[in-house]
């Protein structure tokens, strides 16, 4: 009997009619003979409304605490589909993270998973229950409840499904992986198999869902993932070891973010270390670069430009300036309305014209490239914000990745 | 140094501001020297709107998923008043029931306090930090979440004081126990001690709080109890083993509860064993019998009158109406609306005109008994439900407890 781990997000439980409608899915999938365990998140807004009230209350908000707070959110969600689920003739438990056996470090908001001690799952399946886990949480080798952190229930399935052997499922609100946003491009596809290594290109190209961290654990692991909608229960995408199978697939994914901004920091000196010393201290105030993009400099000096999530871009062109007077640089200028847009694919390793592909493309289309950036399965360009949903649908069509027209 | 152990209900933190406001209070505390441990209720109606959700959600709402549902309130509860204290500069750590070391019998919804291995919290509090506990909680010899039922909170905070040789002081919207109800008699007044045996006897007349369960647990540990206002912080009533000192005290305080409904089965015959098997079908039916009262006979038949929660009449009338058929009575009588007005003081033993004064102020008044049911320390007597105010105001009057006008 196969072990099956269902994850549903916030919006699939969000009201008690959406909950019964999952008890009812998982019901179909118990009676077809699979052993189920579910992880389920927080019902809709919850979390945030959890946040709100924190930050009504309190200024410190310490992570212990924090953590204590935000995965109350996700033990209601696991009581109330175990009861829609015992309304079924269904027999359910529910579980907390430290019940289901997850064994965290100490960084609270944000904790690591240890180890998994399903013991208590385990016995559950194996007793012909389902077990309901709350997604996102652990209890922490102080023994003090820790939370995963955002998307932390996609890695609350993964890391059950490895624990038990069995497959994952994630329910969602979008019915899988496309080649784009399909509300950009209506004629971008599902596609039904994509890679762990293409997935996470994906992800950090700017793809919401699934979370990162959960692809990462999953390729680790091997744990092959299927991620479906929780509306329509169609089949999905899967994401597996195996590379794309859409024939003669170059690309295998267009995604566009405009949540990005650009600082540029012209006339630095061109000298060893400069670059190491501007982005450690970056770093060190905890600001999250993405691209970095350094040109050949001209008469000893260089443009350094990189890239940030754009509500940071205030107090970080602020750090910046201090930095470039520091090593003596001429200027810096911000842009907090640009947009990355990257291709995907395992195909580029062996296709050298994808990149002059991309140039063309978006030369024939009047749009302008400001930062370029490449790993062996993912070509990202810059371009002005408003220019994005143009580039991603341009470069869609141009890898031949549009759905046949109905 | 000694601990104190200070229990907040579910209107002393029913939002943000007021979360603010207790953590204030007990930063006082804390800065008095005392060890502070702080047990807490869900906010405001918050156990309501779990149940509302679960009613909507499923129609079985098995016990062990309430209960994981229910405790989700205090333990939100415990993480924002912690918050709230870390903001005043005081540290403090919230404890689940099970994390405090409540270990509970496996009854579900109201399970039973077996034992408390409060170590934990024990050493928060050594380490200079405030522990914060979520009320009406604990983990079962099962290790299930369980709630240990409406008003457990009263019971979690008793519990804690005597685990660790502390004093207990209950915040409630009250200001402390009162001769009888502020709201109908407003010559009221608090009174600054009651003995144990007296508040269990106010509590079983319809006296809301504290808990009754929490009364005895504290009568039979010896844990002093303060009953306390979290709006005004005046000292309350101190709940103790010492009798009321209230100088000539005969009656200590007058309660009128008009919850209840009466049943009178009319005709009964009298012969051995027939009000057992009437009683012991009506508790098989989960039927809450409280005051029960038989006359002597007439003609070998007798009549059988007891009160119980109106909430239940309907079904419960229908019921005796076939107890009465099998046992041969004549009739059954149902009244919704009568009130039961209990006088309770330990000075009664004492005083055997106690009764008499009762009967003859009614009688003044022109209010009609119609049962009467006594104990060594309390005289309760059932009326029609419309004279129920009328009735306590009276007898308030009359055994010397309103308070000299101002």
């Amino acid at each position: 009997m196969a072990v099956v781990v269902q994850k549903f997000g916030g919006t699939s439980v969000a009201d008690p009619e959406r909950i019964r409608e999952v008890a009812d899915h998982i019901a179909r999938t118990v009676r077809r003979g699979d052993q189920v365990v579910v992880v389920v998140s927080a019902m809709g807004k919850e979390t945030d409304e959890l946040l709100h009230l924190a930050s009504q209350v309190s200024k410190t908000r310490p992570g212990r605490e924090m953590d204590m707070l935000i995965t109350a959110g996700e033990r209601k969600a696991t009581a109330l589909l175990c009861m829609a689920l015992h309304d079924l003739g269904i027999p359910a438990d529910s579980f907390t993270g430290s019940q289901a056996g997850f064994i965290t470090d100490t960084t609270h908001m944000n904790a690591k998973i240890l180890e998994v001690r399903a013991d208590r799952v385990r016995a559950a399946v194996e007793a012909g229950r389902v077990a309901v886990v709350g997604g996102a949480q652990g209890v922490s080798t102080d023994h003090d409840v820790t939370f995963l952190g955002r998307g932390g229930s996609d890695t609350t399935a993964v890391a059950l499904a490895e624990a038990l052997g069995g497959v994952c499922e994630l329910y969602t609100d979008v019915s899988g992986v496309f080649t784009t946003d399909p509300r950009v491009v209506p004629l971008a596809r599902r596609m039904s198999r994509i890679s762990f290594d293409e997935m996470l290109e994906m992800c950090a190209a700017g793809c919401p869902k699934p979370a990162m961290r959960a692809v990462e654990f999953a390729r680790t692991h091997g744990v092959d993932l299927h991620v479906r909608s929780a509306f329509t229960w169609e089949p999905g995408t899967w994401i597996t070891k195996k590379e794309s199978d859409m024939e003669d697939a170059i690309v295998s994914g267009v995604v566009g973010d405009d949540s990005e901004a650009k600082i540029t920091i012209t006339g630095v000196p061109d000298r060893p270390g400069v670059a190491a010393q501007v982005f450690r201290q970056l770093a060190d105030r905890g600001v999250n670069v993405d691209m970095i993009v350094q040109n050949v400099s001209e008469q000893g000096r260089t443009d350094i430009s990189f890239t940030l999530p754009a509500d940071g871009l205030d107090e970080t062109e602020a750090a910046t300036r201090e930095l470039a007077l520091e090593v003596g640089a001429d200027e810096v200028t911000a842009d907090g309305s640009i947009a990355k847009v990257s291709l995907v694919g395992a195909g580029m390793k062996s296709n050298p014209g994808v990149a002059a592909t991309v140039f063309e493309t978006l030369a024939a289309n009047d749009i302008n490239i400001e930062m370029i950036s490449t790993s062996a399965i993912r070509i990202s360009v810059v371009v002005a914000g408003d220019e994005c949903d143009r580039a991603v649908a341009v470069l869609h069509t141009a890898f031949g990745l549009d759905a046949a027209r109905s």
